[in-house]
């Protein structure tokens, strides 16, 4: 008998058809003799309409009530979910943050776990009852209901399949797996059976959707092995067809690349002529960190006189327009000619634990590129991916050339 | 400086601009000197919603889980109107069921309050923070949220509006008091400018949707006076413009009658030449009874042949099919000739404290509705009411009739 976390994602109970179907995948493991405790999001699209309201009251909800509005999507399908569960003749009972003792810090919208009591619910769950857990949420120190951020659910599961000591933490999605590239845009993409933490990390950090970043790092914490399923392709047990996020092992060395992931989100901004003085990069970069203004890749080259710099870095292209007007406010101090912002970029990353030992990985990535033709406009590196900045509308040609380039074509 | 607490109904707070109004009459409150504990209503419709979902599940949603999944109406509104609030420069705080430690029984759907723990809650208010609690839930002894029934936001408001000790407690609704008769239908209908709790206690238990009955039981039993208002019409404070709920004094004597009710929920069944022998009443009602239907007034007749009798009684009309289906099944063991249905009754009502001591208030309701060609199928008194159930389609005919007959018409 094993004890396991199921975790459903919103599409996975978008609607009441939805919520029987997976309550029927749960029913399915306990037949198998197995314990489970179940994780549920929001129903598709009732975050966001609830956010909409926050956001119709007024234009900076106060986080508390925000986290106790916000929190009641993920109460509604718990609550389903258990009905469901008990139509199927099992015993079932939701769980709320506050129930089940899921303790956070007071960071509302984006609270840290703590920890979770689970002396009740392990009781429970030896009593042969499923446990509906509400994801997302938790209840801080002083008794208010916070939430843990977008996708929180997934960290959620992975903290509760954690404290629990379960034996497999399964997160069914809208996908099947994850895939060596997006299969939407590289036909020739590939489900991986297993990849690991590390990759893992940095695949959902650099674009790919499958899995929250917290909830990988999570994972990679306290080593709990997390299984992406398909809700609407997986048949539950049927020898784990989906992929396996564990730790690393020898048969991942294969390849120095596992996988490539690519991001549409960031804008780029170049201010041209920066006066090249000591502080400069603080006039221009604290007073976007003073507006939460999240800069990524920063790059400084000669411009042409070889008295001044030209400064390029990415932001969230939901702030752009904030950061230009912060920046052109902030002329007189920074000291440069103009500035030029693009919309239009994409981020490519190869990520693969191989690279430690490979070299020449870069060189074969910026070699693939130019020799379609495509320039590339920022390059950023760690121990285990390499990310160059085009443009957007390069991205498809971009990452198939190199899909085939990193041998990761379907054979 | 007074403490006050304000209730919102579902309409009151039934999108974004009618919270920030409501908001706006709290503000109003808190600007005049006074200390304020809100109690909200799910916004209009919503519960239906939540309540359509639980049934889409199953038919029999687990009455626990139902609870969890309906109780999130509230808390939405609760954390939307501390929002809107703070908006408004106030300092607000949401209170759910458990975190304003409303303890309540185990009866899932339709608990009943024990206590409310209000040392938090005082301490807060003291402090200039704006209460506002989630109306219709509470917390059960082992930490299962519960529901209070339909209405529940209302018996919320008073109990709180007790445990507090306030010194008011203002309904805000869609109507703007309480009339001698539903003013749609009786032209001449008045405003109460006040009502005591027994007489509005009968008007509700009637019919007068203006309160839920177990709010004015509440009331009457902590002497906790009610001002019901209209969110849409009466400014807040504005000398009360409203109808004052509040203990029996001697102006309410001047007239027998103070209001006239109707109902249109009720369906009728007669089992005709039902054989006469001990324990044949138990025969009809104890199915009834087990399979949950709530009767009403019972009739009997003597019938034609002498030997037999007629039974009448009244059922929710909602109940009429599964009745029907029940006497049908138990002919055998009842005994009678035929059952006749009719869903077509209403059921009027007149109330009124001073009708202890006037005889012939009865009488001259009976007369009146002779006067018109009214048949009367049903007779129900109490000390404070007399009811009788006619042909539906006499419902406004009967009403205005009886509202002058017993001068109540507005001069």
């Amino acid at each position: 008998m094993a004890l396991i976390v199921v975790k459903f994602g919103g599409t996975s109970v978008g609607d009441i058809e939805r919520i029987k179907n997976a309550a029927s995948k749960v029913a399915q493991e306990v037949r198998r003799g197995n314990k489970v405790a179940v994780v549920v999001s929001a129903m598709a699209g009732v975050t966001d309409q609830l956010i909409a309201y926050c956001h119709g009251v007024t234009p900076h909800p106060n986080p508390r009530e925000h986290d106790a509005v916000v929190a009641t999507g993920e109460q509604v399908s718990a609550g389903l979910m258990a009905m469901a569960l008990e139509q199927r003749g099992l015993n079932a009972r939701s769980w709320q943050g506050w129930q089940a003792r899921l303790r956070t810090d007071n960071g509302h919208n984006h609270a840290r776990i703590l920890d979770i009591d689970t002396t009740k619910l392990l009781d429970r769950l030896d009593k042969g009852e499923v446990a509906v857990l509400a994801g997302f949420q938790g209840v801080s120190e002083d008794g208010s209901i916070t939430t843990l951020g977008r996708g929180g659910s997934d960290t959620s599961a992975v903290a509760l399949a954690a404290a629990l000591k379960a034996d497999r933490c399964d997160i069914y999605t809208d996908v099947d797996g994850v895939y060596t590239a997006d299969p939407r845009i590289v036909a020739k993409a590939s489900k991986l059976s297993k990849i690991s933490y590390e990759e893992m990390l940095e695949l959902a950090s650099l674009g790919a959707k499958v899995l929250q970043t917290r909830s990988v790092e999570m994972a990679l914490r306290y080593r709990m092995s997390i299984q992406v399923l398909s809700t609407f392709e997986n048949a539950i047990g049927s020898d784990l067809p989906g992929t396996l996020v564990t730790d690393e092992d020898e048969t991942m060395e294969n390849n120095p690349v596992t996988g490539i992931a690519h991001f549409l989100g960031a804008a780029k901004i170049t201010l041209a002529e920066v006066t090249d003085t000591p502080g400069v990069a603080a006039s221009i970069f604290s007073p976007l960190a003073q507006a939460g203004i999240n800069v990524g890749a920063i790059v400084q080259t000669a411009s042409n006189d070889g008295k001044t710099t030209n400064v390029t870095f990415t932001i969230p292209r939901g702030s752009l327009g904030r950061a230009e007007e912060i920046i052109k406010s902030e002329k007189e101090k920074i000291g440069y000619r103009n500035i030029i912002t693009d919309s239009h970029i994409a981020k490519i990353s190869l990520v693969g634990l191989g690279m430690r030992n490979r070299p020449g990985i870069a060189a074969l990535m910026f070699q693939t590129l130019a020799d379609k033709g495509i320039n590339i406009q920022l390059i950023e590196t760690s121990e285990i991916n390499v990310s160059v900045v085009i443009a957007e509308d390069y991205l498809e040609l971009a990452l198939r050339a190199l899909h085939t380039a990193f041998d990761l074509d379907m054979a």
